[in-house]
């Protein structure tokens, strides 16, 4: 693969930074994943926005080049890696520096669409909105690194923060279905709103379901009457075991078959999805 | 400078790491910073013990070297970098990869410790023990970061815990003295436990002052005696002013001043301090 | 003192309630106090609505009696209770049974306004509105009354929530004066937001005064520039000293001073404190 | 029934209390709640010991008879109050003033202890042992009470604290078993550490169980394997359903109906519970 580092193609094995600089020593890189369908980039303007958000909060918003320049890099990267699969396209912003880290998005199996996958409950807490401003999507946030050195067999484990709220996974964001109603965490409770969550937020309204974004306890989970994670590279994951429990004996014909039938067609039609990319 | 790169010593210019590697997406960066006294690595086992807890934590203690071969690296880039003054070495842990990066370590101001330094209240908070494991000392800890970003006029901003409790400055740790009792943040208020702080403890101790390690609010920092901060490069840093408060109106002829008198003939003779150093 | 004891007008000797009813043993006491001024009960349908909303919390709303009935009860008892000092009046809804307690209204000593008092921080936590909704007046909140156990030389302690933020004192609302800003806790904190508190704020903003009702963590009370206390019997109480500081070493001369002077004339001269009394 | 009202015994009708004094305004009530069996006052010691620990705190110790005087007067007040049923006396520490109120213990329905009974979350939660001391046991703590009045149709509803831990039920302890373990919440969960609950987790000690006393998430409560409630009136009570999961198919033959077989049988020939009763 070829990588954009600081301002050159470069493949792998040259993609390397300079560590003696006050930003590797600081810890700042800010990041993005992107992935791309047909081989253009989903949702680019929105990583860009939560990008430039994060930027600016850390008081780094020089180093982000302006959209049509960022799109450009990113198409020029895609040209260049040439593959028969879709691409996962990291945005790094290490400090000053603009990195865009290029490798083969990886092929889910059809398995966890169909028979829905086990999550767990993580031993790690995460801070809520209170404590450390959520949003800001940091390389290293400890707590997710730590919950992915115990996933084991679990596709995901789910972080609570200081209150015993559910925030998100290591690397999902999560739903839940209780009483005809999809259910996802807030903001305040200290997550990563997804892109992929948004989607599926904006879905759902489109479909017309009953929609709450609160605060979710963890022992809402299992009252729940379906489940499910979301991530940018794989979309929507039913889940079907939860902790030591079968939390779905049938697998489910409810909300969440309906948002998994019709997201791709919804994601890919939606503009402001594609804002600034000629189709 | 050179520094230790993985497998062999490079100037600074040359001193990159890949970054296409799955520890740099996931922000595996454990350090140390190791200050010499006489060019002689100061507690350098200490630091070394520190740094395997954490690396044990995260599930990488593989890459860390044995001590005696760890000490032979840090005395072997003493000896390359020549310089007339003492030297600041980063002991990185990235993925299974060790850095050792040198600096010199900056001269302090001879004010600070004649006048006293400002410090204030950091806007942003530091998760308790009961939220992360204080003592993984992480690149990038987000807490830590933003506070610099709000250093201003202040020496260092002090961060409180989700209780309002004290931990830390962004780069110190930090100890007041009220009715004839020298007082410091226990572990579980969420501290990183420094060099510095562990031989001021024992200093005191030492000296038969009354030590309390306890959960120290905020606001009892505004009633205390006397206010000083400790870290590795600068040692015992006595503190003037709190917020808009002038805290001491008489530069400290107490405590404070007594341990600063006696701090640096302390750690030079302490013998755990230098462990396999041959002095 | 003549007292209203469910139905009748009784001598205090013989104001008894018997306590083998459920709503002794359960503990259901909702209570108000107000204060006369030229014997006609102070903002007495301010009292009515709170009284009201935490019956209807508890479910005993059936015990309150409309307001004009109140009103003529409590006016009875003034009639009744002959004494040239001002009265203090206890609104108590002990389960289905509402008592009305007639006492002297303690004369404050004109020391407190002029020399200001002495407070401090309660050993003791009051839980915050996410925890127990403040507003709820309950007789016996153990926070409450363990602080008042504790007072000694202090006029009032000031209790923290689990957050470290200043929510009142054992009987009191606190404000702070900062950068000629009017602050005070607001609700979220755990509050009961008294009528006097109200009156404050409504005053300071016809004096076109900047106001902030917001989140106060402890500590910014020691970097304020001016402190009072504020309660029913005594209005505003100018606070000098703060655990062991001089918090104001000249006596006020700013807005705890024009908010005092203007304080009776607001208060007596604002219709919503008069509502349903024939003045 | 007869009561001993401060220096008298009275029947239910004339058993009342004066309201025109301090204690009553202040809400300071403390209370055991103390069963018969055989008409022999259960574990009376363990009940004065408590409410001696909570008089001390609160600073009424001297309102506390000595442990013989006590014995004394429960004997005399069961003499009188003669009836077929146990009895459930009430020691209630009104200020200064003593009072033992009697009735019939309510005869619980044997399908509790055969079919189990349904168990939900509070809508409240109780403070933690950090904010408030748990062990001293008032009337009218207002979470208890708020929850009782949601109570509906559920046997209990349990408290959680303001992290999301599982303190105990509104009257009730609770216990879960999992992988052959017997967990209980530990007393800094915030938990009034019940009579019943020390007997169980002296029984089941004595039957050689693995016993764990630490802090419970709520979520785990959901995975658990078996679930009980105890309190004084009812001993140990299973629970079959929780919120809307039916968590116990067959009904358990496990750990709780081995405790319950053992229960009477245990506390009745421990001598700790019967010190100061003749037999």
């Amino acid at each position: 693969m070829q990588n954009f580092i600081v301002d050159r193609w470069l493949p792998d094995e040259d993609s390397s930074v300079n560590v003696k600089s006050e930003w590797f020593i600081k810890g700042l890189f800010l990041y993005e994943v992107v992935r791309t369908y047909n081989r253009l980039p989903f949702a680019l303007n929105k990583h860009y926005d939560r990008l430039l958000h994060s930027a600016e909060y850390m008081g780094v918003e020089k180093a982000v080049p302006d959209f049509d320049m960022l799109v450009s890099l990113v198409m020029e990267g895609i040209e260049k890696n040439k593959t028969n699969n879709e691409l996962r396209i990291r945005l790094v912003l290490a400090g000053q520096n603009l990195l865009l880290l290029y490798e083969e998005l990886p092929v889910m199996s059809k398995d966890i669409y169909e028979l829905g996958v086990k999550v767990g409950i993580s031993p790690f807490h995460r801070p809520s909105e209170y404590i450390i401003p959520g949003k800001i999507k940091l390389i290293g946030a400890p707590w997710s690194f730590l919950t992915r050195t115990k996933l084991g067999e679990y596709y995901d484990l789910l972080l609570l923060n200081e209150k015993g709220e559910v925030c998100e996974g290591s690397f999902t964001n999560v739903f839940l279905v209780k009483e005809e109603t999809l259910i996802t965490p807030h903001e305040a409770s200290g997550i990563l709103p997804g892109i992929t969550r948004e989607n599926v937020l904006n879905l759902a309204r489109a479909l017309e379901m009953k929609v709450e974004v609160r605060s979710v306890m963890a022992w809402e989970l299992f009252v729940a009457d379906e489940l499910f994670l979301t991530h940018t590279s794989a979309g929507i994951v039913p889940v079907r075991r939860l902790e030591n429990k079968v939390l779905i004996e049938e697998f489910p014909d409810g909300y969440t078959r309906i948002l998994m039938d019709n997201f791709e067609g919804y994601v890919m039609t939606r503009e402001d999805n594609w804002k600034g990319i000629k189709l």
